[in-house]
């Protein structure tokens, strides 16, 4: 099952590095991974998403906890959470097809960043099933490169 | 000066790690790092905001085209690029400022992702200026937590 792991840690040399050693140390692939500032500069917060059990994910929770640079760890697996994430796509656009796709932009809330003779750049958030609707939908008109942010996440509470 | 790097790699075990502990030992401090999902499923992509200078900067390039897992790495600093970033507000809502703060979030194209009786968390994507001024109309009214991706980029060529 995929777990979603919210890290605060201090802003210092190779905290990254420490933390995602641990999830790769037991076994965990991190699918996404986002670090971003928070709302005191002298801390990040980092976002993993994980595939792997419960037992092994408490094992590496304590470690994190352990590390002097780890100020908070929570676990949002089971709670109530919004989660977002943000997709740049680099889509083929042309005069047969250029309705049809600001179209479909449109009812994904979906942005046009950049337009070139015969490419745009799309800009789309939402939650998982949003996104992966809307990579299916965009898949046919020929899809050259895209950028994810990874998942973020934040408790509702 | 703020560099900024994608690094296409494989899906592997500890290839954050890896990439990350390059930055790391070169001095390098990580401002923000995203990964995610590309077109191919056994490839990531890393996208890497740091402060250092061209040279080290350029052993850490060289360093990163070495490792195995490292397909192909991008040095966007000089380019002509799109970068976007997710940013997720909770903030202090209450029937005084209601309308203020939604008139805010309309100006910056946010959306409500979700209201309580006294919190709203909102969702804001942009380049770093837009963030900057959104975070800094927003700071008054009492932000109680802030969840960023980190930038990602994309070359507009």
């Amino acid at each position: 099952m995929k777990k979603i792991i919210s890290v605060l840690v201090e802003n210092h040399f190779g905290v990254l590095t420490h933390v995602s050693g641990l999830f790769s140390a037991r076994g965990f692939n991190i699918d996404s991974l986002a670090v971003g500032e928070t709302e005191d500069p002298t801390i990040s917060r980092m976002t993993i998403v994980a595939d792997g059990d419960e037992k092994t994910l408490e094992q590496v929770k304590k470690q994190l906890n352990r590390l002097i640079d780890v100020v908070k760890v929570i676990d949002l697996t089971d709670e109530d959470f919004v989660d977002r994430e943000l997709v740049l796509v680099k889509a083929r656009i042309g005069s047969k097809n250029r309705s049809e796709i600001l179209q479909i932009a449109d009812t994904f809330q979906a942005k046009i960043d950049d337009v070139k003779k015969d490419t745009a750049v799309i800009e789309v958030t939402g939650d998982q099933n949003k996104i992966k609707s809307f990579m299916e939908i965009m898949k046919p008109f020929g899809v050259i490169e895209i950028v994810r942010t990874g998942r973020i996440a934040m408790g509702r509470k």
